[in-house]
């Protein structure tokens, strides 16, 4: 995105018409023939300049934040925090050259199904990369969130749709980026960024975009899944969709810490006004007495502070889901929440009976501060209840140490991306093991979008068949010039220098 | 698949029914749920066992390959010997635990973007695979094909559709299989054999099937492709459909290796009667004189064996192929073939400008022993005429080391997934870094159908978040009993014993 450009989308906020789409791409495109080539530690540099730029510009970012999406201000620092945080360790995994794979075999004619060539293999970015922003996170999720800051670790160049919920943040964090990433040396079109429906729809149809990375509704991206889906060369879509995040409370512990459970249940259900994809919004507990939950969780939820949703569109269609729940047999109303424009937090109970003849009800999810309890009678198999669900990013446990959960863990981990033991699914950290992406619908693909391991989506590999030295790419050289970990005749290489930047 | 069901398959050869495949998904989910925690050395014993068993069934299968697929008996042999190392080699790579990319991140309470709980993440099968041998390699890519063997490595249970070009075989080398996973402890249902269209569907849609693995036509794996993605829950296709496999000859090799690159030519485009994936389709050369070429050429086509083609099915293909070519504005015929129940071969020329102004000639493949030399003009821009190709599975490059092919391999990387020096592609080694597969409509998705990187396709990743040391999968386990490569805290460590098995 030219300065020009931007600066007048500021002032206006006009949807991007389909002949500026189409430019931003074809710019994009011819920035990433420009870049693709670059060496690890230029492109790390480009990352460091945008999270420096972010950093430098948090005191202008975060009251615009604040503005737009009604986030608390700790919160939206935190939330910065992270957003720079990820660009520097995705930084780091740059130059040391793990999101490249590269694999060396050396030719062989011993090899065991006769003899081997040299072959040589090393990913490659895909090209240009549309990315939708998210509302609920406006940074770590939005312009400079996981999947433009994975797509760009990885090479390719981004345009990036910036969510409606928070326009003029996403303008004003294209501009820094843009303006970060050209004083870093980065070509021009690199990254830029596009507002509106048309434009939308042109980053899943171009033909110069070569894949999609999406955090939003079932719905919305399950349509824009099958645009990608059904292109006459289809591309794939990284698309996160919904999750209702359940927990399982064992017999065990409920009765071992029933208040501390209740505690940070309501907590993560609550947090961030519920707008959370990883949001607890199922908890199974063998509660007997409705008056004794609706005590405890009420106590809890007096503190909470309340604040409007992030946008009309999101609250009308919070509203509808509690509606759904609030309606649907054997369910009752705990804690009534309030229809204020800062809603008071809802919650919902049912029985294990009630969600085995009607399953659909594990399947609503309620994008808000607005949870249901499954009250199950003891002796259950929580396993069999379990395998009720659909796919979710998070599974969380809370139990015991000493318990047989096997049968119960085994379902869980093939219903989520990231179990957890006696936690809450609302934090999720950045870092080399994270999962963020589970079955469908929870994503669209088994990916992560979060942490270190985001970067491969956006890359394919290349092998290099009976190359001379000299006309193979610099990962692919023996005398490895640029530093990275690699697999050399099926043994992975330390990093020369240890990978020190 | 029981042996009685294979009995009667195999005297009846009758399609599989309905309740038969499905029957067949369900028994081999339920071995997928029994197998999915095996220890390395406990699957990669299974993978050994099918290995010794077709070993030592050679003189049965390789025999009954010839009198189905026509082709010769060294051919066969050889494939055989690579289908075992195969899966031998896959075997070794389980032991690894290369394919669980098992990350470990110790809690960390000065991570930086805040403390950070401890969070291990680590591969698990994806379930039942369903998978679609191919005519033309009845071996290597059919029954316990690399599909099949990395499907089966990665934890996945696998119900094969057998190809009709090679029932008869298919069938005995999945009774073998079969009977060779059970001897060795796998359960029952693991791997199992259908046969027919309807069973064939119902690989694609059944919702406890949860990837596909095919190799065969592009118009039938698009079909397929489409049927995976409009699922209610849509499924991953890893399809190989279609390469043309161009060879761009430089104007300095075709100089000093005129006569050498064309024998090389004649080889490799009718090496198995040209019924290769990787066969060379198109050599773009800046040959002059068509009497000349079809002199070289058609001298050393002279002593090339020939044999019917797999099928009257894939003949008429090839007809219909040749056919279009022939017709083609700007094509002629440099070598005429033959109309024989063993066809001779075909060699077509067209020139730079004919397919400039057509460049749907370049997406023709010719399945069987033709192919087409575009001749351009002297000072041609390679690249240029690079860029009219669709994705591919290879692409060559004839040229001698001082030339300066920056340009054209840019556009080749982008083109094709293995990019081949002076070589011939229709040689695919089976190794670390082998890539096969590439931009659509070589492939569905970036992936390799050959070698071990093939195995991840049928993986997804799990994290497990706080855990108690107990309650972790084994290859999470800080005293990796597994003994496998994993990643901790950010830097991998080396295999405990060197992997040894």
């Amino acid at each position: 995105m030219s300065d020009t450009t931007a600066t007048q989308d500021t002032t206006a906020a006009q949807d991007t018409t389909a002949a500026q789409g189409s430019a931003r791409i074809e710019a994009a495109h011819a920035a990433f023939e420009a870049a693709r080539d670059a060496a690890p530690r230029t492109r790390a540099g480009w990352l460091e300049a945008v999270a420096s730029a972010l950093e430098a510009n948090a005191d202008e970012l975060v009251p615009l934040a604040q503005r737009e999406t009604h986030l608390a201000e700790g919160r939206l620092r935190g939330e910065l925090k992270r957003t720079v945080f990820q660009l520097r360790l995705l930084a780091d995994e740059v130059v040391r050259g793990e999101n490249l794979q590269a694999t060396i075999d050396h030719a062989d004619p011993d090899w065991g199904m006769g003899p081997r060539p040299d072959i040589r293999r090393v990913n490659v970015p895909l090209g240009v990369v549309g990315v939708f922003g998210a509302s609920n996170f406006p940074f770590a999720f939005s312009v400079m969130g996981g999947d433009t800051a994975s797509a760009l670790a990885a090479g390719c160049a981004v345009v990036h749709k910036i969510h409606g919920g928070h326009q003029g943040l996403g303008l004003r964090t294209g501009e820094i980026a843009a303006a970060a990433l050209a004083g870093a040396g980065a070509p021009a079109g690199l990254f830029s960024t596009v507002l509106g429906r048309e434009a939308a729809e042109l980053l899943v149809e171009h033909p110069l975009v070569k894949a999609v990375g999406f955090t939003g509704s079932t719905s919305g991206g399950r349509a824009l899944f099958d645009k990608a889906s059904r292109r006459p060369t289809p591309i794939p879509f990284f698309g996160e969709l919904g999750s209702i995040n359940p927990v399982f409370v064992t017999e065990k512990a409920w009765d071992l810490r029933k208040e501390e459970i209740l505690d940070g249940y309501a907590g993560s259900f609550t947090l961030g006004m519920g707008q959370f994809c990883t949001k607890p919004g199922l908890l199974f507990a063998p509660a007997e007495d409705t008056g004794e939950l609706a005590g405890i969780i009420g106590g809890r939820l007096e503190d909470t502070p309340a604040s409007p949703l992030l946008s009309p569109r999101l609250r009308e269609g919070y509203d509808g889901a509690v509606a759904e729940v609030r309606g649907a047999a054997g369910v009752e109303v705990l804690i009534e929440g309030s229809q204020d424009d800062a809603p008071r937090p809802t919650v919902f109970a049912t029985t294990a009976d009630a969600v085995r003849s009607n399953p659909a009800l594990l399947e609503q999810e309620m994008f808000g501060p607005a949870t249901l309890v499954i009250r199950y009678p003891r002796g259950t198999d929580l396993a069999e209840l379990a395998s009720l669900l659909d796919g979710q990013l998070t599974a969380t446990v809370q139990a015991e140490p000493d318990e047989d959960l096997a049968s119960l863990l085994a379902v869980l981990r093939e219903k989520a991306g990231r179990v957890l033991w006696n936690g809450w699914p609302t934090g999720v950290t950045v870092t080399y093991a994270q999962q963020h992406g589970g079955p469908y619908p929870a994503t669209t693909s088994g990916t992560t979008s979060v942490g270190t391991a985001a970067v491969g989506r956006f890359m394919r590999p290349v092998a290099y068949d009976s190359f001379p030295p000299a006309q193979l790419p610099p990962p692919l050289r023996d005398e490895n010039p640029w530093g990275i970990i690699r697999r050399v005749d099926g043994a992975w290489q330390p990093i020369p220098n240890g990978g020190a930047r």
